[in-house]
């Protein structure tokens, strides 16, 4: 990322790359920002202006060549370079993301899961093994693994990032509540499912009070 | 929600929260929010103001009783309410958050799943049935179902979206790319765990490039 784009633009990117992929295997050539735009049901202009932050331009009347858009969007979005990443905490939530195949399309790759839980290791989810904890250190430099996605119930999880953070973890994928405490040369991307949730059911609420 | 809490307060409550559960299975009466800050590693300023905000005032020196406690933040969050949703779209993600059982705790209840893939209907996730999306309209009258959680591919998602807001759903939990156009009577929350998945991955290399 040479040239620095906003959050939103970022977040609209993947929906034009998923676009263009289905619209290569339709055996497409060229694809227009109008076509984009109507299938996503936003603006021509702000289509135009994305991919112009990108630094990729069409060609005028044809639009953009989706071979050579494609190949700049990956680039771009980093998609090319896989992100190997474990992922720490076989519950639930950890086995249904392993499982989750749509990730892939965006070059992240889960090399292996890790649990506390004696019972959950040694077992295999889509190929992957559920390995201790405990063993994270030296499969993180085995592999050259530094992103972790984490799926540890609450009370585990800042005990489970400071280990893991030990051994060289630099970027952590956050699915629990907790907001996690964390060196300046780690990146923590929260996503809580369930704090979401609960911020959309109480608007729900106060939208259901207004009608 | 009677008072107006901030997004930021809101987002740490569920925290609070599954605290207290736990504190109250270990045969605690009280706790203090010293000892809430400590276990998420927050100011305890910060807790007692979030706590504050949703009207509930705990005891000096001695805390707050966790029963009245969790039965206020209970109410407050909605909790009690069950939410009775739909899941659309039995895809790998769509089948992990059935399986899901993280949710039940915030009173999300997920009935039925909904897809338009033969090959899934009559199948059955956690003892929930997959239907033809057409089933939609009727069962949703029938179980005085609001709420939807969308994890359709994106292609289909504004389509699908028309027609269960046709049906009468309120409310989507938003799981594909695409922007969503709804009416202003319905809410919309995204969770576009892809995008975001792209995003965190553009931050790490940054970061990478500036150490």
């Amino acid at each position: 990322m040479t040239k620095q784009v906003s959050i939103p633009t970022l977040r609209r990117l993947p929906s034009y790359y998923n676009i263009i992929c289905d619209a290569e295997a339709c055996g497409d050539k060229f694809i227009s920002s109008a076509t984009i735009a109507k299938l996503l049901l936003i603006d021509d202009t702000q289509v135009r202006k994305d991919i112009a932050a990108t630094g990729y331009v069409g060609k005028p009347k044809v639009g953009f060549d989706i071979v050579e858009f494609k190949s700049h969007l990956e680039e771009f979005l980093g998609l090319k370079n896989t992100r190997m990443a474990f992922l720490v905490g076989a519950g639930n939530l950890g086995i249904a993301l392993s499982k989750y195949m749509g990730f892939k399309r965006y070059g992240l790759e889960i090399l292996a899961l890790f649990d506390n839980d004696p019972l959950k290791q040694g077992i295999k989810v889509e190929n992957k093994e559920v390995f201790p904890v405990s063993q994270l250190p030296v499969l993180a430099k085995e592999m050259d693994v530094q992103m972790a996605i984490l799926t540890v119930p609450y009370n585990q999880a800042q005990n489970v990032t400071d280990f893991i953070v030990e051994a060289g973890i630099k970027a952590i994928w956050n699915f629990t509540t907790v907001n996690l405490k964390v060196p300046d040369d780690v990146l923590v991307q929260s996503q809580d499912l369930a704090s979401s949730f609960v911020t959309f059911s109480l608007m729900f609420t106060e939208m259901q009070k207004n009608i």
